[in-house]
């Protein structure tokens, strides 16, 4: 039977294994460019943590740049997600504030970290920093749209242009996200609250 | 004349051409690293740069290592002159939101650019990362205080902490220096003005 049903959909069977390997690599090197930093891990510890012997492992990252890259792609994913969330909120000045607080009150210290990491490295690396501006381009782009429609519909204020509100709340948001990094003992339910309040506070004024 | 002078004060002409070549050598650093990144930037450069001979140039840093330390202790030299204009604020949220609006307003996109090298640096070498926290946590302190006095002269709303103001305050000053690396067609006036208001409306809350 397992024989013939690997001749029967042979391509599918490997690409589902292919990508749980390939998840498994990034989910250890995680952990190691967290608990060591970037630069102070190497792949050899990489495929250790994941526990795949390194013959095989470079057949799915060729090397710790591509796991980088990785990495900025799934950031793309989770802004995927928020670009279709802001899409959806009746009520864009509280889908913002909501996103805003959110994308705070989730981000462990270990998340903030790894984003610390990438960031490190998008300023080392060209091809990493050129990934990791088009993700922060797709979210301010969402945001600007998000912000543009609460104008439009008397949710946000036109007091201040859809482009300067954007930046502010991308500034808030990612300057958390430092400060989330820089102490693990941040209270993140209240840094989410205080953003979330100050995202009303800006945005709705004078509405 | 010359050789006289030389005799009767030697030890200070030495230190202030040190610091001048020190200052030298760190300026040429900086204009290094904001176009090339610290990691694509040898010593050899940085010395060309300076105008100074590499021989003679060791005396004064030894490594790039050394020389970002020494960008981190200019940082610090900010970050006091920030401390006692915070001090002397009449009115704590005035001074509070005008400091803000400051650092946004006149970091421009090199200045941020170092900031984010540095801040990369920081990750990498524990020795800077531990400079650099000091520096935060100065900032930090001195935006707790102000914003603490601030609430007992009942110029700053008593609703939040003290503790949590700060927080947001910094992650908004650093997320804005973040945007402002990013980008190099920020409007900084016009961040700096939201930034200002965003300060104003959060902290002014219901006084």
């Amino acid at each position: 039977m397992p024989p013939k049903e690997t001749r029967q959909v042979p391509r599918k069977r490997d690409e589902a294994l292919h990508a749980m390997r390939q998840q498994q690599i990034l989910d250890a090197a995680k952990k190691c460019f967290i608990a060591n930093g970037f630069h102070r891990t190497s792949m050899r510890e990489i495929f250790k943590a994941a526990n795949i012997s390194a013959g095989g492992a470079y057949n799915y990252f060729a090397s710790k740049d591509d796991i980088v890259k990785a990495l900025v792609a799934e950031e793309n994913d989770d802004i995927t997600w928020l670009v279709e969330r802001l899409k959806k909120s009746r009520n864009p000045l509280k889908g913002v504030a909501q996103l805003v607080h959110d994308a705070i009150r989730y981000t462990t210290h270990d998340d903030a970290t790894l984003a610390a990491e990438v960031y490190a490295e998008s300023c080392r690396n060209p091809e990493v920093g050129a990934l990791s501006k088009q993700n922060t381009a797709k979210a301010k782009t969402a945001f600007f749209i998000a912000i543009q429609r609460g104008a439009e519909q008397g949710f946000i204020t036109k007091q201040y242009s859809a482009e300067d509100l954007s930046v502010w709340v991308l500034a808030l948001i990612e300057g958390y996200i430092g400060q989330i990094a820089s102490d693990p003992k941040l209270n993140s339910k209240q840094a989410a609250r205080m953003a979330k309040i100050s995202t009303i506070n800006l945005l709705g004024d004078s509405v």
